[in-house]
């Protein structure tokens, strides 16, 4: 991988020493060329965070089964990604919230390429091919919305997510209550996780649903998470005065933790 | 590690620049230096994959019994890196063929220096160390074979083994038949596993032996990995497939994604 | 993280090229305003390995429940980092015999930010937040010396700690006994623990209190750790012989292997 990063680096101080230099005006945007479609019927899309959205439309009967898929489910909508689980999983709501497929399996991988939190494998079912496709789709358009409240350096990361209606999906995840409104707020180091829970469940009156760290409820990621519900206006509340609490303390570590899209909450 | 990363890449810098400069037509390879013998008698060798190779003659009872090794070996081989595990194994099979010994201990690290993968770490027992050394010897040659069917890019990495005859490593690892032809199918992230694991059980008349995921079979690396068995020529259409297929979604992701080495498959 | 990464190896080529072209005197060190206080009293400090040092002097009720803590503990001292645990854990044994507290939970993560160790987060208990911040400051300003005897280069690293007399963080981490000296000694790649295991436990007459190992106590890493504990004459000799069989190995798989500060044993 290492070797990979240096050709990377390589490049980009190609790039910017011919911009520098003098001309080369006419140089072509190389990056554009990767999310060329491949030509298979069960490829979907690309995403930020290394995600890719793929579709099943009648699944291996001897795959599903060690798959431990639900039998009732032919066709599976599929998100992974190796940077982001919380914006993965709210985008997923949102699609199960627009089609007619349901959660199935969401795994937590060690990841982000260095990084202090997590990858994920998503899977959606549906009877039909063409609702599961759906679900990828409104997936990975969520995604750069759902990417606007992480904030990073090369210390760690803060990540708020915010819903006004939680769904199966955040049900599924976080066994928060469907229909609520829910927030999830994550600090990297995990310390910083734990002072960000504490202004969050001090700030308003919420329910705190969950919390995991290191050793409980991650996959050994350096992050402390929080799970919190109630009225709509106290999660919000909550979860803005934790990252303004985690952005101080990220940036005193760090440097500038600037959002990796756009806020949205 | 970053700090060396950047000198790392530092070096690199001011070679390129030299090179292309003019002249600098006298350095020697530095890199070489590295795999200097350290003198000791317990040191083999070094490997792909930061792999280290070495044998103890008379492991220490007390450690011995930490190490839960089964006491009729006095002593053992071991091979370990920061980067590949199916590599590793596949090796390692091939020196228990070719040696003495037995399998001790597979251990999958979650690793691959910021990638989505493993690193492991292998023992052989032997009861002579002139055997345990001589399975070192042979694994640490393998590997550069065994790495051959790994693809990687900035996104992820793809993983094909194939033997016509399966082994006790194999077995060990995977719980695969002794004797018979074994695949190894990984994709990271895991959402391309899951796709190429669907398109080999689909290609040919195989037996599905395991299916390994982010949250269950692995170390929580981002993977999804099947294991597969069956008539050599079914094995080795249904690793290709995957391959095929595999190699598509992850270019489409990131781009190129060539061999380590050269594919043997 | 990549592409942060990315950029501070741009600032570095920028910065060396400045100073390699001819002035450029007075560049003002632009890292240290990271350590820039945030004003929040919840804020003791920052400290090598990305760590961060906080305070909590009434810990939210539910936040309390949930993070199981002890309920006699109103206040909380936090230190947490991506890059160490046992430099950590052996400053955090300082900070419990310097202070009134005690430690209420050590929790490693799968980090040091792409190498092969552990980050973590470290929770002392104190009826008092002025024991609590005491206890942070201790830790935080020995984590220059703990960090003395951890060796790195790219392939890995080695960590080696030792005390004449182990205290209660050293106790709840490894079951060592209190009072006694302690060893430990770790090596990554993992093959490179075993060895230094071995020479260890060889060397002097030593007391193996444990061993862990990629899979089995630790979160995934590629080390092999062990604790030692005896006589404190004979566990420095271990803790030193072994250091100098990883060194030669770590080396000769990756180059120079330097401290990361100031050797202390």
């Amino acid at each position: 991988m290492q070797e990979q990063l240096i050709d990377k680096v390589m490049d980009e101080i190609k790039k910017r020493m011919e911009s520098q230099g003098a001309a080369a005006p006419t140089e072509a945007p190389a990056a554009a060329a990767c999310a060329a479609n491949p030509g298979m019927t069960e490829y979907v899309g690309t995403a930020i965070g290394d995600t890719i959205g793929l579709v099943i439309a009648n699944v291996d009967p001897m795959l599903h089964a060690q798959m431990k898929l639900d039998p009732k489910f032919r066709s599976i909508g599929i998100i992974g990604g190796r940077t982001g689980a919380g914006p993965h999983i709210m985008a997923a709501d949102e699609a199960v919230k627009a089609t007619n497929t349901e959660i199935v399996t969401i795994e937590l991988a060690r990841d982000t390429k260095g990084g202090a939190g997590h990858g994920c494998l998503i899977i959606f079912g549906a009877e039909e091919v063409s609702d599961a496709r759906r679900a990828v789709e409104v997936a990975l358009k969520e995604l750069d919305r759902t990417f606007g409240d992480v904030y990073g350096n090369d210390a760690g990361h803060l990540e708020l997510q915010y819903t006004a209606r939680a769904s199966y999906a955040i049900n599924k995840a976080f066994n928060a209550p469907v229909g609520k409104a829910f927030g999830l707020i994550v600090g990297a180091p995990a310390a910083i996780g734990v002072l960000m829970s504490d202004v969050a469940v001090k700030t308003a009156n919420v329910e705190l649903v969950g919390y995991a760290s290191p050793a409980g409820g991650t996959s050994y990621s350096n992050e402390v998470i929080i799970m919190i519900t109630g009225d709509s206006g106290a999660v919000r509340q909550s979860v803005l005065a934790a990252k303004d609490a985690g952005k101080k303390l990220l940036e005193a570590l760090g440097g500038p933790a600037p959002s990796v899209t756009k806020p949205y909450i």
